[in-house]
């Protein structure tokens, strides 16, 4: 789902006390794969070609995975990963995620407004640098070296638009590695099939098996214009997957916790947690109301309420495996073992002892500020309700950004560091089409939570509000408002600091007039709170690789990582899960209702195909969301199947990996290739896929 | 709020170590009042005559309180506990809740329908009548002979129609009482102001103080087609209520959970509030967006929408306080202190030792049974969504009263136990209106609910959905159904299983499609959960007494008790809070809008009242859902106040008492007697009030 990436914004503990993965757990960085127990228990040893390939085969879009499957720049991702871009594309009369998309000549190929394709080219360990420059620092000041030597290092490899370096931290600052991505920017819809057979089933069926989508979404990387160049891609196999075969994984998994403290946990489960579930759980019950006020209300905000659906869904497994006693004692153990080991050793209790109470501390201290910070300045995702509006955002960067882009790189909230400017205009400039009276419900729905979760006494309630109601000053604000116009978003970034000083826009003005009070607020956040993490996590990191060695794989980062299992099924109380469904299953289950409802397409062609054409299957693997889009592939390095989705058990990955009942899940590839041939008559795909050149 | 009455069903540990209560701490029954620790700390130590009258004064109404005002049966209670009726009474022409009402003229009052005043005559001590029949029993057995010997109980003390008897339980069974009450069955509206008043600062000001809220309704009790005789009654004081005074409140507060064991906490606290307010928030989103359908729309779903936001924000100061740290830890510290105790006393340890680890068991087979007993049959409130229509409840009430009162007393489920049988068919026959477009789009809404909580292959689901979605079997069971009509009702209650087995209608076929399933799970509940609970619950409460003696207060249960306090306001950080408000309060805070808007009445009076007239107060005094309508006497008894709510601390009160910071919120009676003076022009009223005879 379109919002797994919720997942990838938040928030470690092996499930190991010894820090040492199990076979077939972990989510292993290109550059540390554990090829000496994939040797021992599997007989196989990738080749550093094999890897590579896989590497340059496997790309990054928005917070989703997805593969190179021609030379030509032709794009595997989910269809869940490409909903925002059919939503843009989309109008009141041609629908596409009813009709679903096949562009029947390159010609005809659309382009996908503000989205991105990367390829991830280069990894620099830059481990040193990183750490000799906060070295001896502590709260604002180590924020801010932090900060500036970071933007330094992403700035001197971002050395052209084509470029895209992301520092990344492993092991939660033991290891930083600097990530260089070749940036494709014109990015183009080829085809999608109708939303009824990449999410049959529905939010009932999301993170069950046995399932039955066909959740793709084919797209293209262009480069100057012309379909890219893509030497590096994944051929689709011909050698039929069985079950008990051994498969890989390659995609960007979004955020695991397994490394965190005891007391990062607890704060999750007894607070963060439960609060953005009741805050996504309400604005779920409105989505749900608010598209029955007609047929155009539900087109505009179906896709919303997917991914709040899927949001919600996620954290709730993720809630639940945090609950469960025997679980969560496991991890305390885990913690209580590293800890005596660490206050056994004298030197190590010197450097590392305090670390874990001083995130402990920070902890608490975040407990006094969330309410606030979630509710003005919302650093991460989920944003509130209140701030859901694309009018809002773009408010609040093109305000910011005119103020940050004026300071030096180093000195810059770091989403407007000179690395990553070409992103993020790419994604403020790129035009969406917008639904004003969903802005303003939305926009009126939060307001009113605002007011609620703050108190209408807050000074922040009364100076967003005034004597207004919710109602009238999300109407006030949408409608006197002309960012929805990408020209003038454009004229606004372009105008700086003059421009936004002197507009009216009455969205560009709450912006302005909040502003002040959201820096504050994320500023004491960095300084006082996100720093002693940072830093301390650090502390806790190299006790982990002092006690134990770096044998394991660290917490998943949305960086590029691989994962292997085998394809198999499971056991639940009384029944046996099996490895494979078929196409002929979806038709059993299908009862014309929404979301048992099959499209025309496929009630037309029922006949005409193979019903026992494997659909989807189930591997140990370990992943977890923002491997929605990634490539399966067997020992040969082919493409065997297309990652969507993980078993409701997968839910609890986060904390730790249960390889009895954990699974992932995917798109057979013999699925797809029958049904772009028999249902969708997609020769010109099928035939590109086959390896045949573009026509 | 009119759904504190959702906190009365559901589910103690005494903060005090000694099981000792703090003075100002404890909701009394009449009969086990601290005589002593008054008349110490305040030099005050009521009558027997003193208690009587203020006994007799005081009532119930569903699931608040209320008081006698007259001789004449004028009752005092809550706007909010009086909202079924104005919605039974309103149409889409005249909206009660708009307008208020205001009966000139004793003709002019009207029938609340399904209401009834109950008036608590008589307790009587039946412990060893109750403990000697389940006396070595255990499970289903223990179940069946605690029901047959409280069917009894309370069928030889009903003996007309116009009393009740209710068997109730106190200190979790060490205790078991007979209260019989007077029962007014003919309840009549006399005066409501309009909701702008009685609620004003809705939801974001609701358990928050100040507050500026003439939370108020009278009704009036009827005998035989004339106002009532009820020569106990309260007065209203003439003596001016001052910061520091001592009060006494009476009432019904509906559940405390400060003498359950730590187990039943934590289920609480990780599954049950959890859940609950997880599906409140979702049919918080929904009834939000559902208002704004259109004006009617709006007017029909406020009263559910006003009761799921205090039960939202209840539950939800319950579950924070459970997740406060040390909190936790003062109430596992109680439970340790008690077991050792036992376990340090070889005939204690003997006879309750061991009562503490079957109710851990038992609420451990609960987890299990809990989604298809919260889904299915759903026991207590609040009901799933899906059954939170009309007319599902009167289906299911008619289908099995059918079969139930075709046994023997002593074997009916106890909802249909002769002595509750009178009141149980003046709900079932009472008139209300229903509006199908609600009715079908909580319906849909609910199913869809169910579907995903169970899974669309649980068999429940796919029995009753088959192959239909959501809002097409909600339409077919809506518009199928001619339950709405209480002449139907009337018909298929008087008819019996005959009438109920011939009925086509929809809702009625659906509710004996599922009662058997329904039926099965309510008696695994019975039998093998609650059984465990009751008995054990009886064990910890004897082991209680047996090792500090009987000296603190039961847990409430929505049974009359005695609570007092003095008038005083409390510090937050950084400020402190006074104990009263006054009526020129309530114009600075207005704003125009929703749901700070003022009604007219009192914008066009503004000059006339003195705005220094207190208006709301506050006092440490220990109350909980269900106190709502609570009477407020001084120490002459006379009425000083009207209890509409606690303060946000007050939340926290299921658990335990923090005198420092609960707080009970009461409308002063000198702003009632001004503002029916003032603005309302209801002299009648007031010269009822003030002692003179019914015009």
């Amino acid at each position: 789902m379109s919002s797994r990436a919720l997942l990838a914004v938040a928030l470690g503990l092996s499930t190991l006390v010894g820090g040492h993965a199990l076979a077939d757990e972990g989510m292993w960085p290109f550059n540390r794969l554990p090829k000496a127990e994939l040797k021992q228990k599997y007989g196989f040893e990738p080749t550093d070609e094999w890897v590579r390939h896989l590497q340059r085969s496997s790309v990054r879009v928005g917070g989703c995975s997805g593969s190179f499957v021609s030379g030509s720049g032709l794009t595997l991702t989910n269809h869940h990963c490409a909903q925002d871009c059919l939503t843009r594309l989309s109008t009141p009369a041609v629908d596409y995620f009813k009709r679903g998309f096949s562009a029947k000549a390159a010609s005809e190929e659309r382009v996908c407004p503000g989205y991105e394709i990367h390829q991830l080219a280069e990894i620099t360990d830059v481990t040193a640098r990183v750490q000799q420059a906060t070295q001896g620092l502590s709260g604002e000041a180590f924020h801010r070296a932090f900060k500036a030597e970071s933007a330094k290092i992403e700035k001197a490899c971002a050395t052209s638009d084509d470029l895209n370096c992301e520092l990344v931290s492993l092991y939660h600052g033991g290891v930083y590695e600097l990530y260089q991505y070749r940036r494709y920017r014109d990015v183009r819809l080829v085809f999608a099939p109708e939303l009824e057979a990449a999410f049959f089933g529905g939010d009932p069926d999301n993170f069950n098996f046995p399932r039955y989508n066909l959740d793709l979404t084919f797209l293209r990387a262009y480069d100057a214009g012309k379909p890219a160049l893509t030497p590096d891609h994944l051929s689709v196999s011909k050698t039929p997957l069985q079950p008990n075969d051994l498969t890989f994984t390659s995609g960007n998994p979004g955020s695991t916790e397994r490394l965190r403290t005891i007391a990062q946990l607890q704060y999750e489960r007894d607070h963060q947690l439960i609060e953005t579930l009741l805050s996504l759980a309400r604005y779920r019950g409105f989505l749900i109301e608010y598209g029955k006020r007609n047929a155009e209300a539900l087109r505009v905000s179906k896709s919303e309420l997917f991914g709040v659906e899927n949001g919600f869904k996620a954290l709730h497994g993720k809630h639940r495996a945090l609950l469960r006693p025997e679980f969560f004692a496991q991890l305390e153990k885990s913690e209580r073992d590293l800890r005596r080991r660490v206050a056994q050793n004298p030197e190590l209790a010197k450097q590392y002892g305090g670390a874990w109470d001083a995130i402990e501390k920070a902890q608490q201290d975040l407990l006094a500020l969330q309410p606030d910070l979630d509710w003005i300045e919302a650093p991460g995702a989920p944003r509130p309700p209140w701030a859901r509006t694309s009018l809002f955002t773009w408010a609040k960067t093109l305000v910011r950004g005119a103020e940050e882009r004026d300071k030096p790189n180093e000195q810059r909230l770091e989403e407007f560091a000179d690395a990553r400017l070409p992103g993020l205009t790419q994604r403020l400039l790129a035009p969406r089409p917008l639904d004003p009276q969903f802005e303003i419900a939305k926009l009126a729905f939060g307001l009113s939570q605002l007011r609620e979760e703050l108190g209408t006494d807050h000074a922040f309630v009364k100076q967003v509000l005034g004597k207004a109601s919710p109602e009238e000053l999300a109407t006030k604000l949408v409608k006197g408002s002309r960012l929805g116009d990408p020209a003038e978003r454009k004229r606004l970034w372009e105008g700086g600091k003059a421009a936004i000083a002197a507009s009216k826009d009455e969205m560009v003005v709450l912006a302005r007039s909040i502003d002040d009070v959201g820096r504050k607020l994320r500023a004491r956040y960095e300084n006082e709170i996100e720093s002693v993490l940072t830093k301390n996590s650090e502390l806790v990191a190299k006790a982990r690789f002092a006690v134990y060695g770096m044998t394991s794989y660290p917490d998943a980062t949305l960086s590029a990582r691989v994962s292997f299992g085998t394809v198999r099924g499971w056991r639940e109380p009384g029944k046996v899960i099996p490895s494979f469904t078929t196409i002929g299953g979806i038709f059993e289950r299908a009862t014309g209702r929404f979301p048992y409802e099959l499209p025309k397409s496929w009630v037309e062609k029922q006949k005409q195909l193979d019903l026992s054409t494997p659909f989807n299957f189930v591997t140990d693997s370990d992943i977890i969301g923002g491997n929605s889009g990634s490539p399966v592939v067997n020992r040969q390095g082919e493409l065997v199947g297309l990652v969507f989705d993980s078993n409701i058990h997968g839910l609890g990955g986060a904390y730790g990996f249960d390889i009895s009942v954990n699974r992932m899940v995917a798109v057979d590839v013999r699925a797809i290739a029958h049904a772009l041939d028999v249902i969708y008559d997609a020769d010109r795909l099928n035939e590109e896929l086959a390896g045949a050149s573009q026509k």
